[in-house]
Formats: structure tokens, sequence, C-alpha cells
């Protein structure tokens, strides 16, 4: 290879699709580098110029192809929206690829502070961002408060979902999801309307 | 040792303390039934004899000495005892012990079904009884909705402070939960009286 050469991108995408594929047979920590390079059919020098560690192949693996697109939608129901989204967030979670993978990342991180800075977002910030303009459109709408606490709205609906499915492995990701967006959006105070 | 001799619960207490000891200053990885041993001074016979394996050792010396008692208070105000507790739960994911096992726990749940059972709840039962005791106070003092989903606000309680502390390492505990308690009590609606 000629120093300087730019990097064949289907190489590095036919290493992501190798790792995929040994997450959804395997798990996180029977994984090395040496099975993923054997998987793609590259060398270990081939990703290791790429990813300095198992940790950030996987992560890319996972959490870079994931597709915030297909779980945020724009009808202009906020209602809609967000069932769409916190449904689509569940199954996210619920995926073996993804479930494999995430906590195996996670209890890596104490040994990498670059890993450990990546994984504070799991979900991208442009999906992140798109979230946040449901949320504007909720309020266009009248339907969402006006100073609607959006970071903590996304921690409640993202790290419930991952806790509901990943730690206590619910199965009924519509049911959780359901339950989920009632509870974030209508609170569990007495509304006035409510008062014995 | 004569056969059916009761174990002695000191061996138990200090091969426990010995654990977070360990995890105090090493990885989740980093530690082995050998080093549990050498630290609390007793062979490895004697751990295995009351443990199948470290996941389950970590296990009981982080969330079995987890103590509920002093995160649910009962003053009889319940905006009071729900930010007592949910404060008391994102420090508690906060403490390095329990942050550098809860994830390494989760990742091995895959080897083991009785692990995997076991982290499906990982605060008590009492833990959560208690809580219920709170939430029906409230309803009591007219100040929760007298069917809220009692079980939904526990994981958005319990599994939001974990994501924003655990995986988004938000250091700022109070903030995180004067703000989900916040959201989680009122919801992200508008309610009638804000209505534009």
């Amino acid at each position: 290879m000629t120093l300087g050469r730019p990097r064949d991108p289907s190489t590095q995408r036919s290493i992501l699709a190798a790792t995929r594929a040994l997450l959804a047979t395997a798990g996180y920590d029977q994984i090395s580098i040496d099975a993923i390079a054997r998987e793609a059919d590259v060398s270990r020098p081939t990703v290791y110029r790429r990813w300095p560690s198992k940790a950030h192949v996987v992560f890319d693996a996972v959490f870079g192809a994931a597709e915030g697109g297909d779980i945020l939608t724009g009808t202009g129901d906020f209602a809609t929206d967000l069932g769409h989204f916190v449904r689509g967030v569940c199954e996210f979670w619920r995926d073996p690829v993804v479930a494999g993978a995430t906590m195996g990342i996670l209890a890596d991180r104490h040994r990498d502070p670059a890993l450990s800075i990546r994984t504070q977002q799991l979900l991208d910030e442009d999906t992140r961002r798109r979230f946040g303009v449901i949320v504007e459109s909720g309020i266009d709408q009248g339907v969402v408060a006006p100073h609607v606490d959006v970071d903590m709205l996304w921690d409640v609906l993202v790290g419930t979902a991952l806790y509901a499915v990943q730690v206590q492995r619910r199965d009924d990701v519509t049911d959780v999801a359901e339950r989920l967006c009632a509870l974030a959006t209508k609170g569990a105070a007495i509304r006035p309307e409510e008062q014995p």
C-alpha cells in the first residue's frame, strides 16, 4: 500500500459487517480482532489501521450503523411521532446484535478514555437533534409544554427503554413503549381535571 | 469441615468485603476468584462453595449490600421522599464500586441463565415494595394520580438515573435528580393551566 493512499471504504464496510455477524452469534467477550479479521477475510493490521481496539470496531459496527432515520418520522402528529420513536428505540435495544454489544462496550470503558467519551452518547447527535425537532413540533401543535426539559425527556425515553429492555429483559416492547410514552407525557402528578 | 456443618457467616462477610475492596481499585474484568480469595485470605474452594462464579460474588457484594433503607424515607411529604429516593439512586449508580460492577455483571449474563434472572432486578424486591409505599402515600396526600403506573414510574426513575449517571457520566447528581423528578411527576404535555 502506497503511503497516503486512501483506505478502501468497501474494506471498512466488510469489517463492520463481519463484526455484526459475529455479534449475532457470539458474546462480546468471545470476539477478538483476530476473529473479526478472519470473518472479514482481511489481515489483523488491516483492522488495527482503522480502529485501536475491539471495543471501537464494535461501537462503529453497532452504533455507527444505527439508522436514526427509521425511528424518527415527521407525520405532523406529535403522539404518533413520539410513539414511533420510543418503540423504535426499544426495538433497537432489543436487537440481539445491539444487546450483545452495549454492555460489553460499556464494561470496557474504564480502560479507554476515548471510548468512554464516545459512549456518553450511544445514539448519535443527528438522532438527538431530530428528536428535538419532533418536540418543537409538539410545542407548535400546543400539546407539549413550551418550556419542557428536552434533554431530560431524551434521557427518560432512551434510558428507561435501555433499562426495561436490556436490564429487565422485557419482551413486550409495544407495552413498554406505550406505557413509557404515557407516563413521560402525562406525568405521575394529579392534573387539575383529575382532582378528587 | 464436617459434612453439613453450617458455613461461617463471618467468612461470607469477609469475602464480600474483599470483593468490594478490589472493585474500588480494579476493573471488573481484572478481578478473579483467585484475587478475591487472596484478598479475603481464604482458599479458592471456600469461595466456590458459596458462589458459582465471579459475577455472582460481585452481584452479592454490590447489590446485596445496598441499603435500600437509606434512600427510602417516609417523611410524609411525597415530594421530599421522592427527591430523596431519586437522589439516592443516582448516588448509588455513581458509586465507583457499583459503577465498576454493574456493566461487567450485565455483560456476563449471556453465559449464565441464573445470573441473567438475578440481574433483571438490580435493586431488591424490598426496595421496590417500599417505593410503592411512598407512591401510595402520595396518592393519599392527593398529589399523585390514583391510577399511576407504579411499575413504569420505577423504571423511569431507576433506568433514567442509570443511563444519566453511568452511561452519560453526568456528575451533577443533584441536577439530574431534580430534573428527573420534575419531568416524571409533571410530564412533558401541556397541563390545562399552562395552555396558551
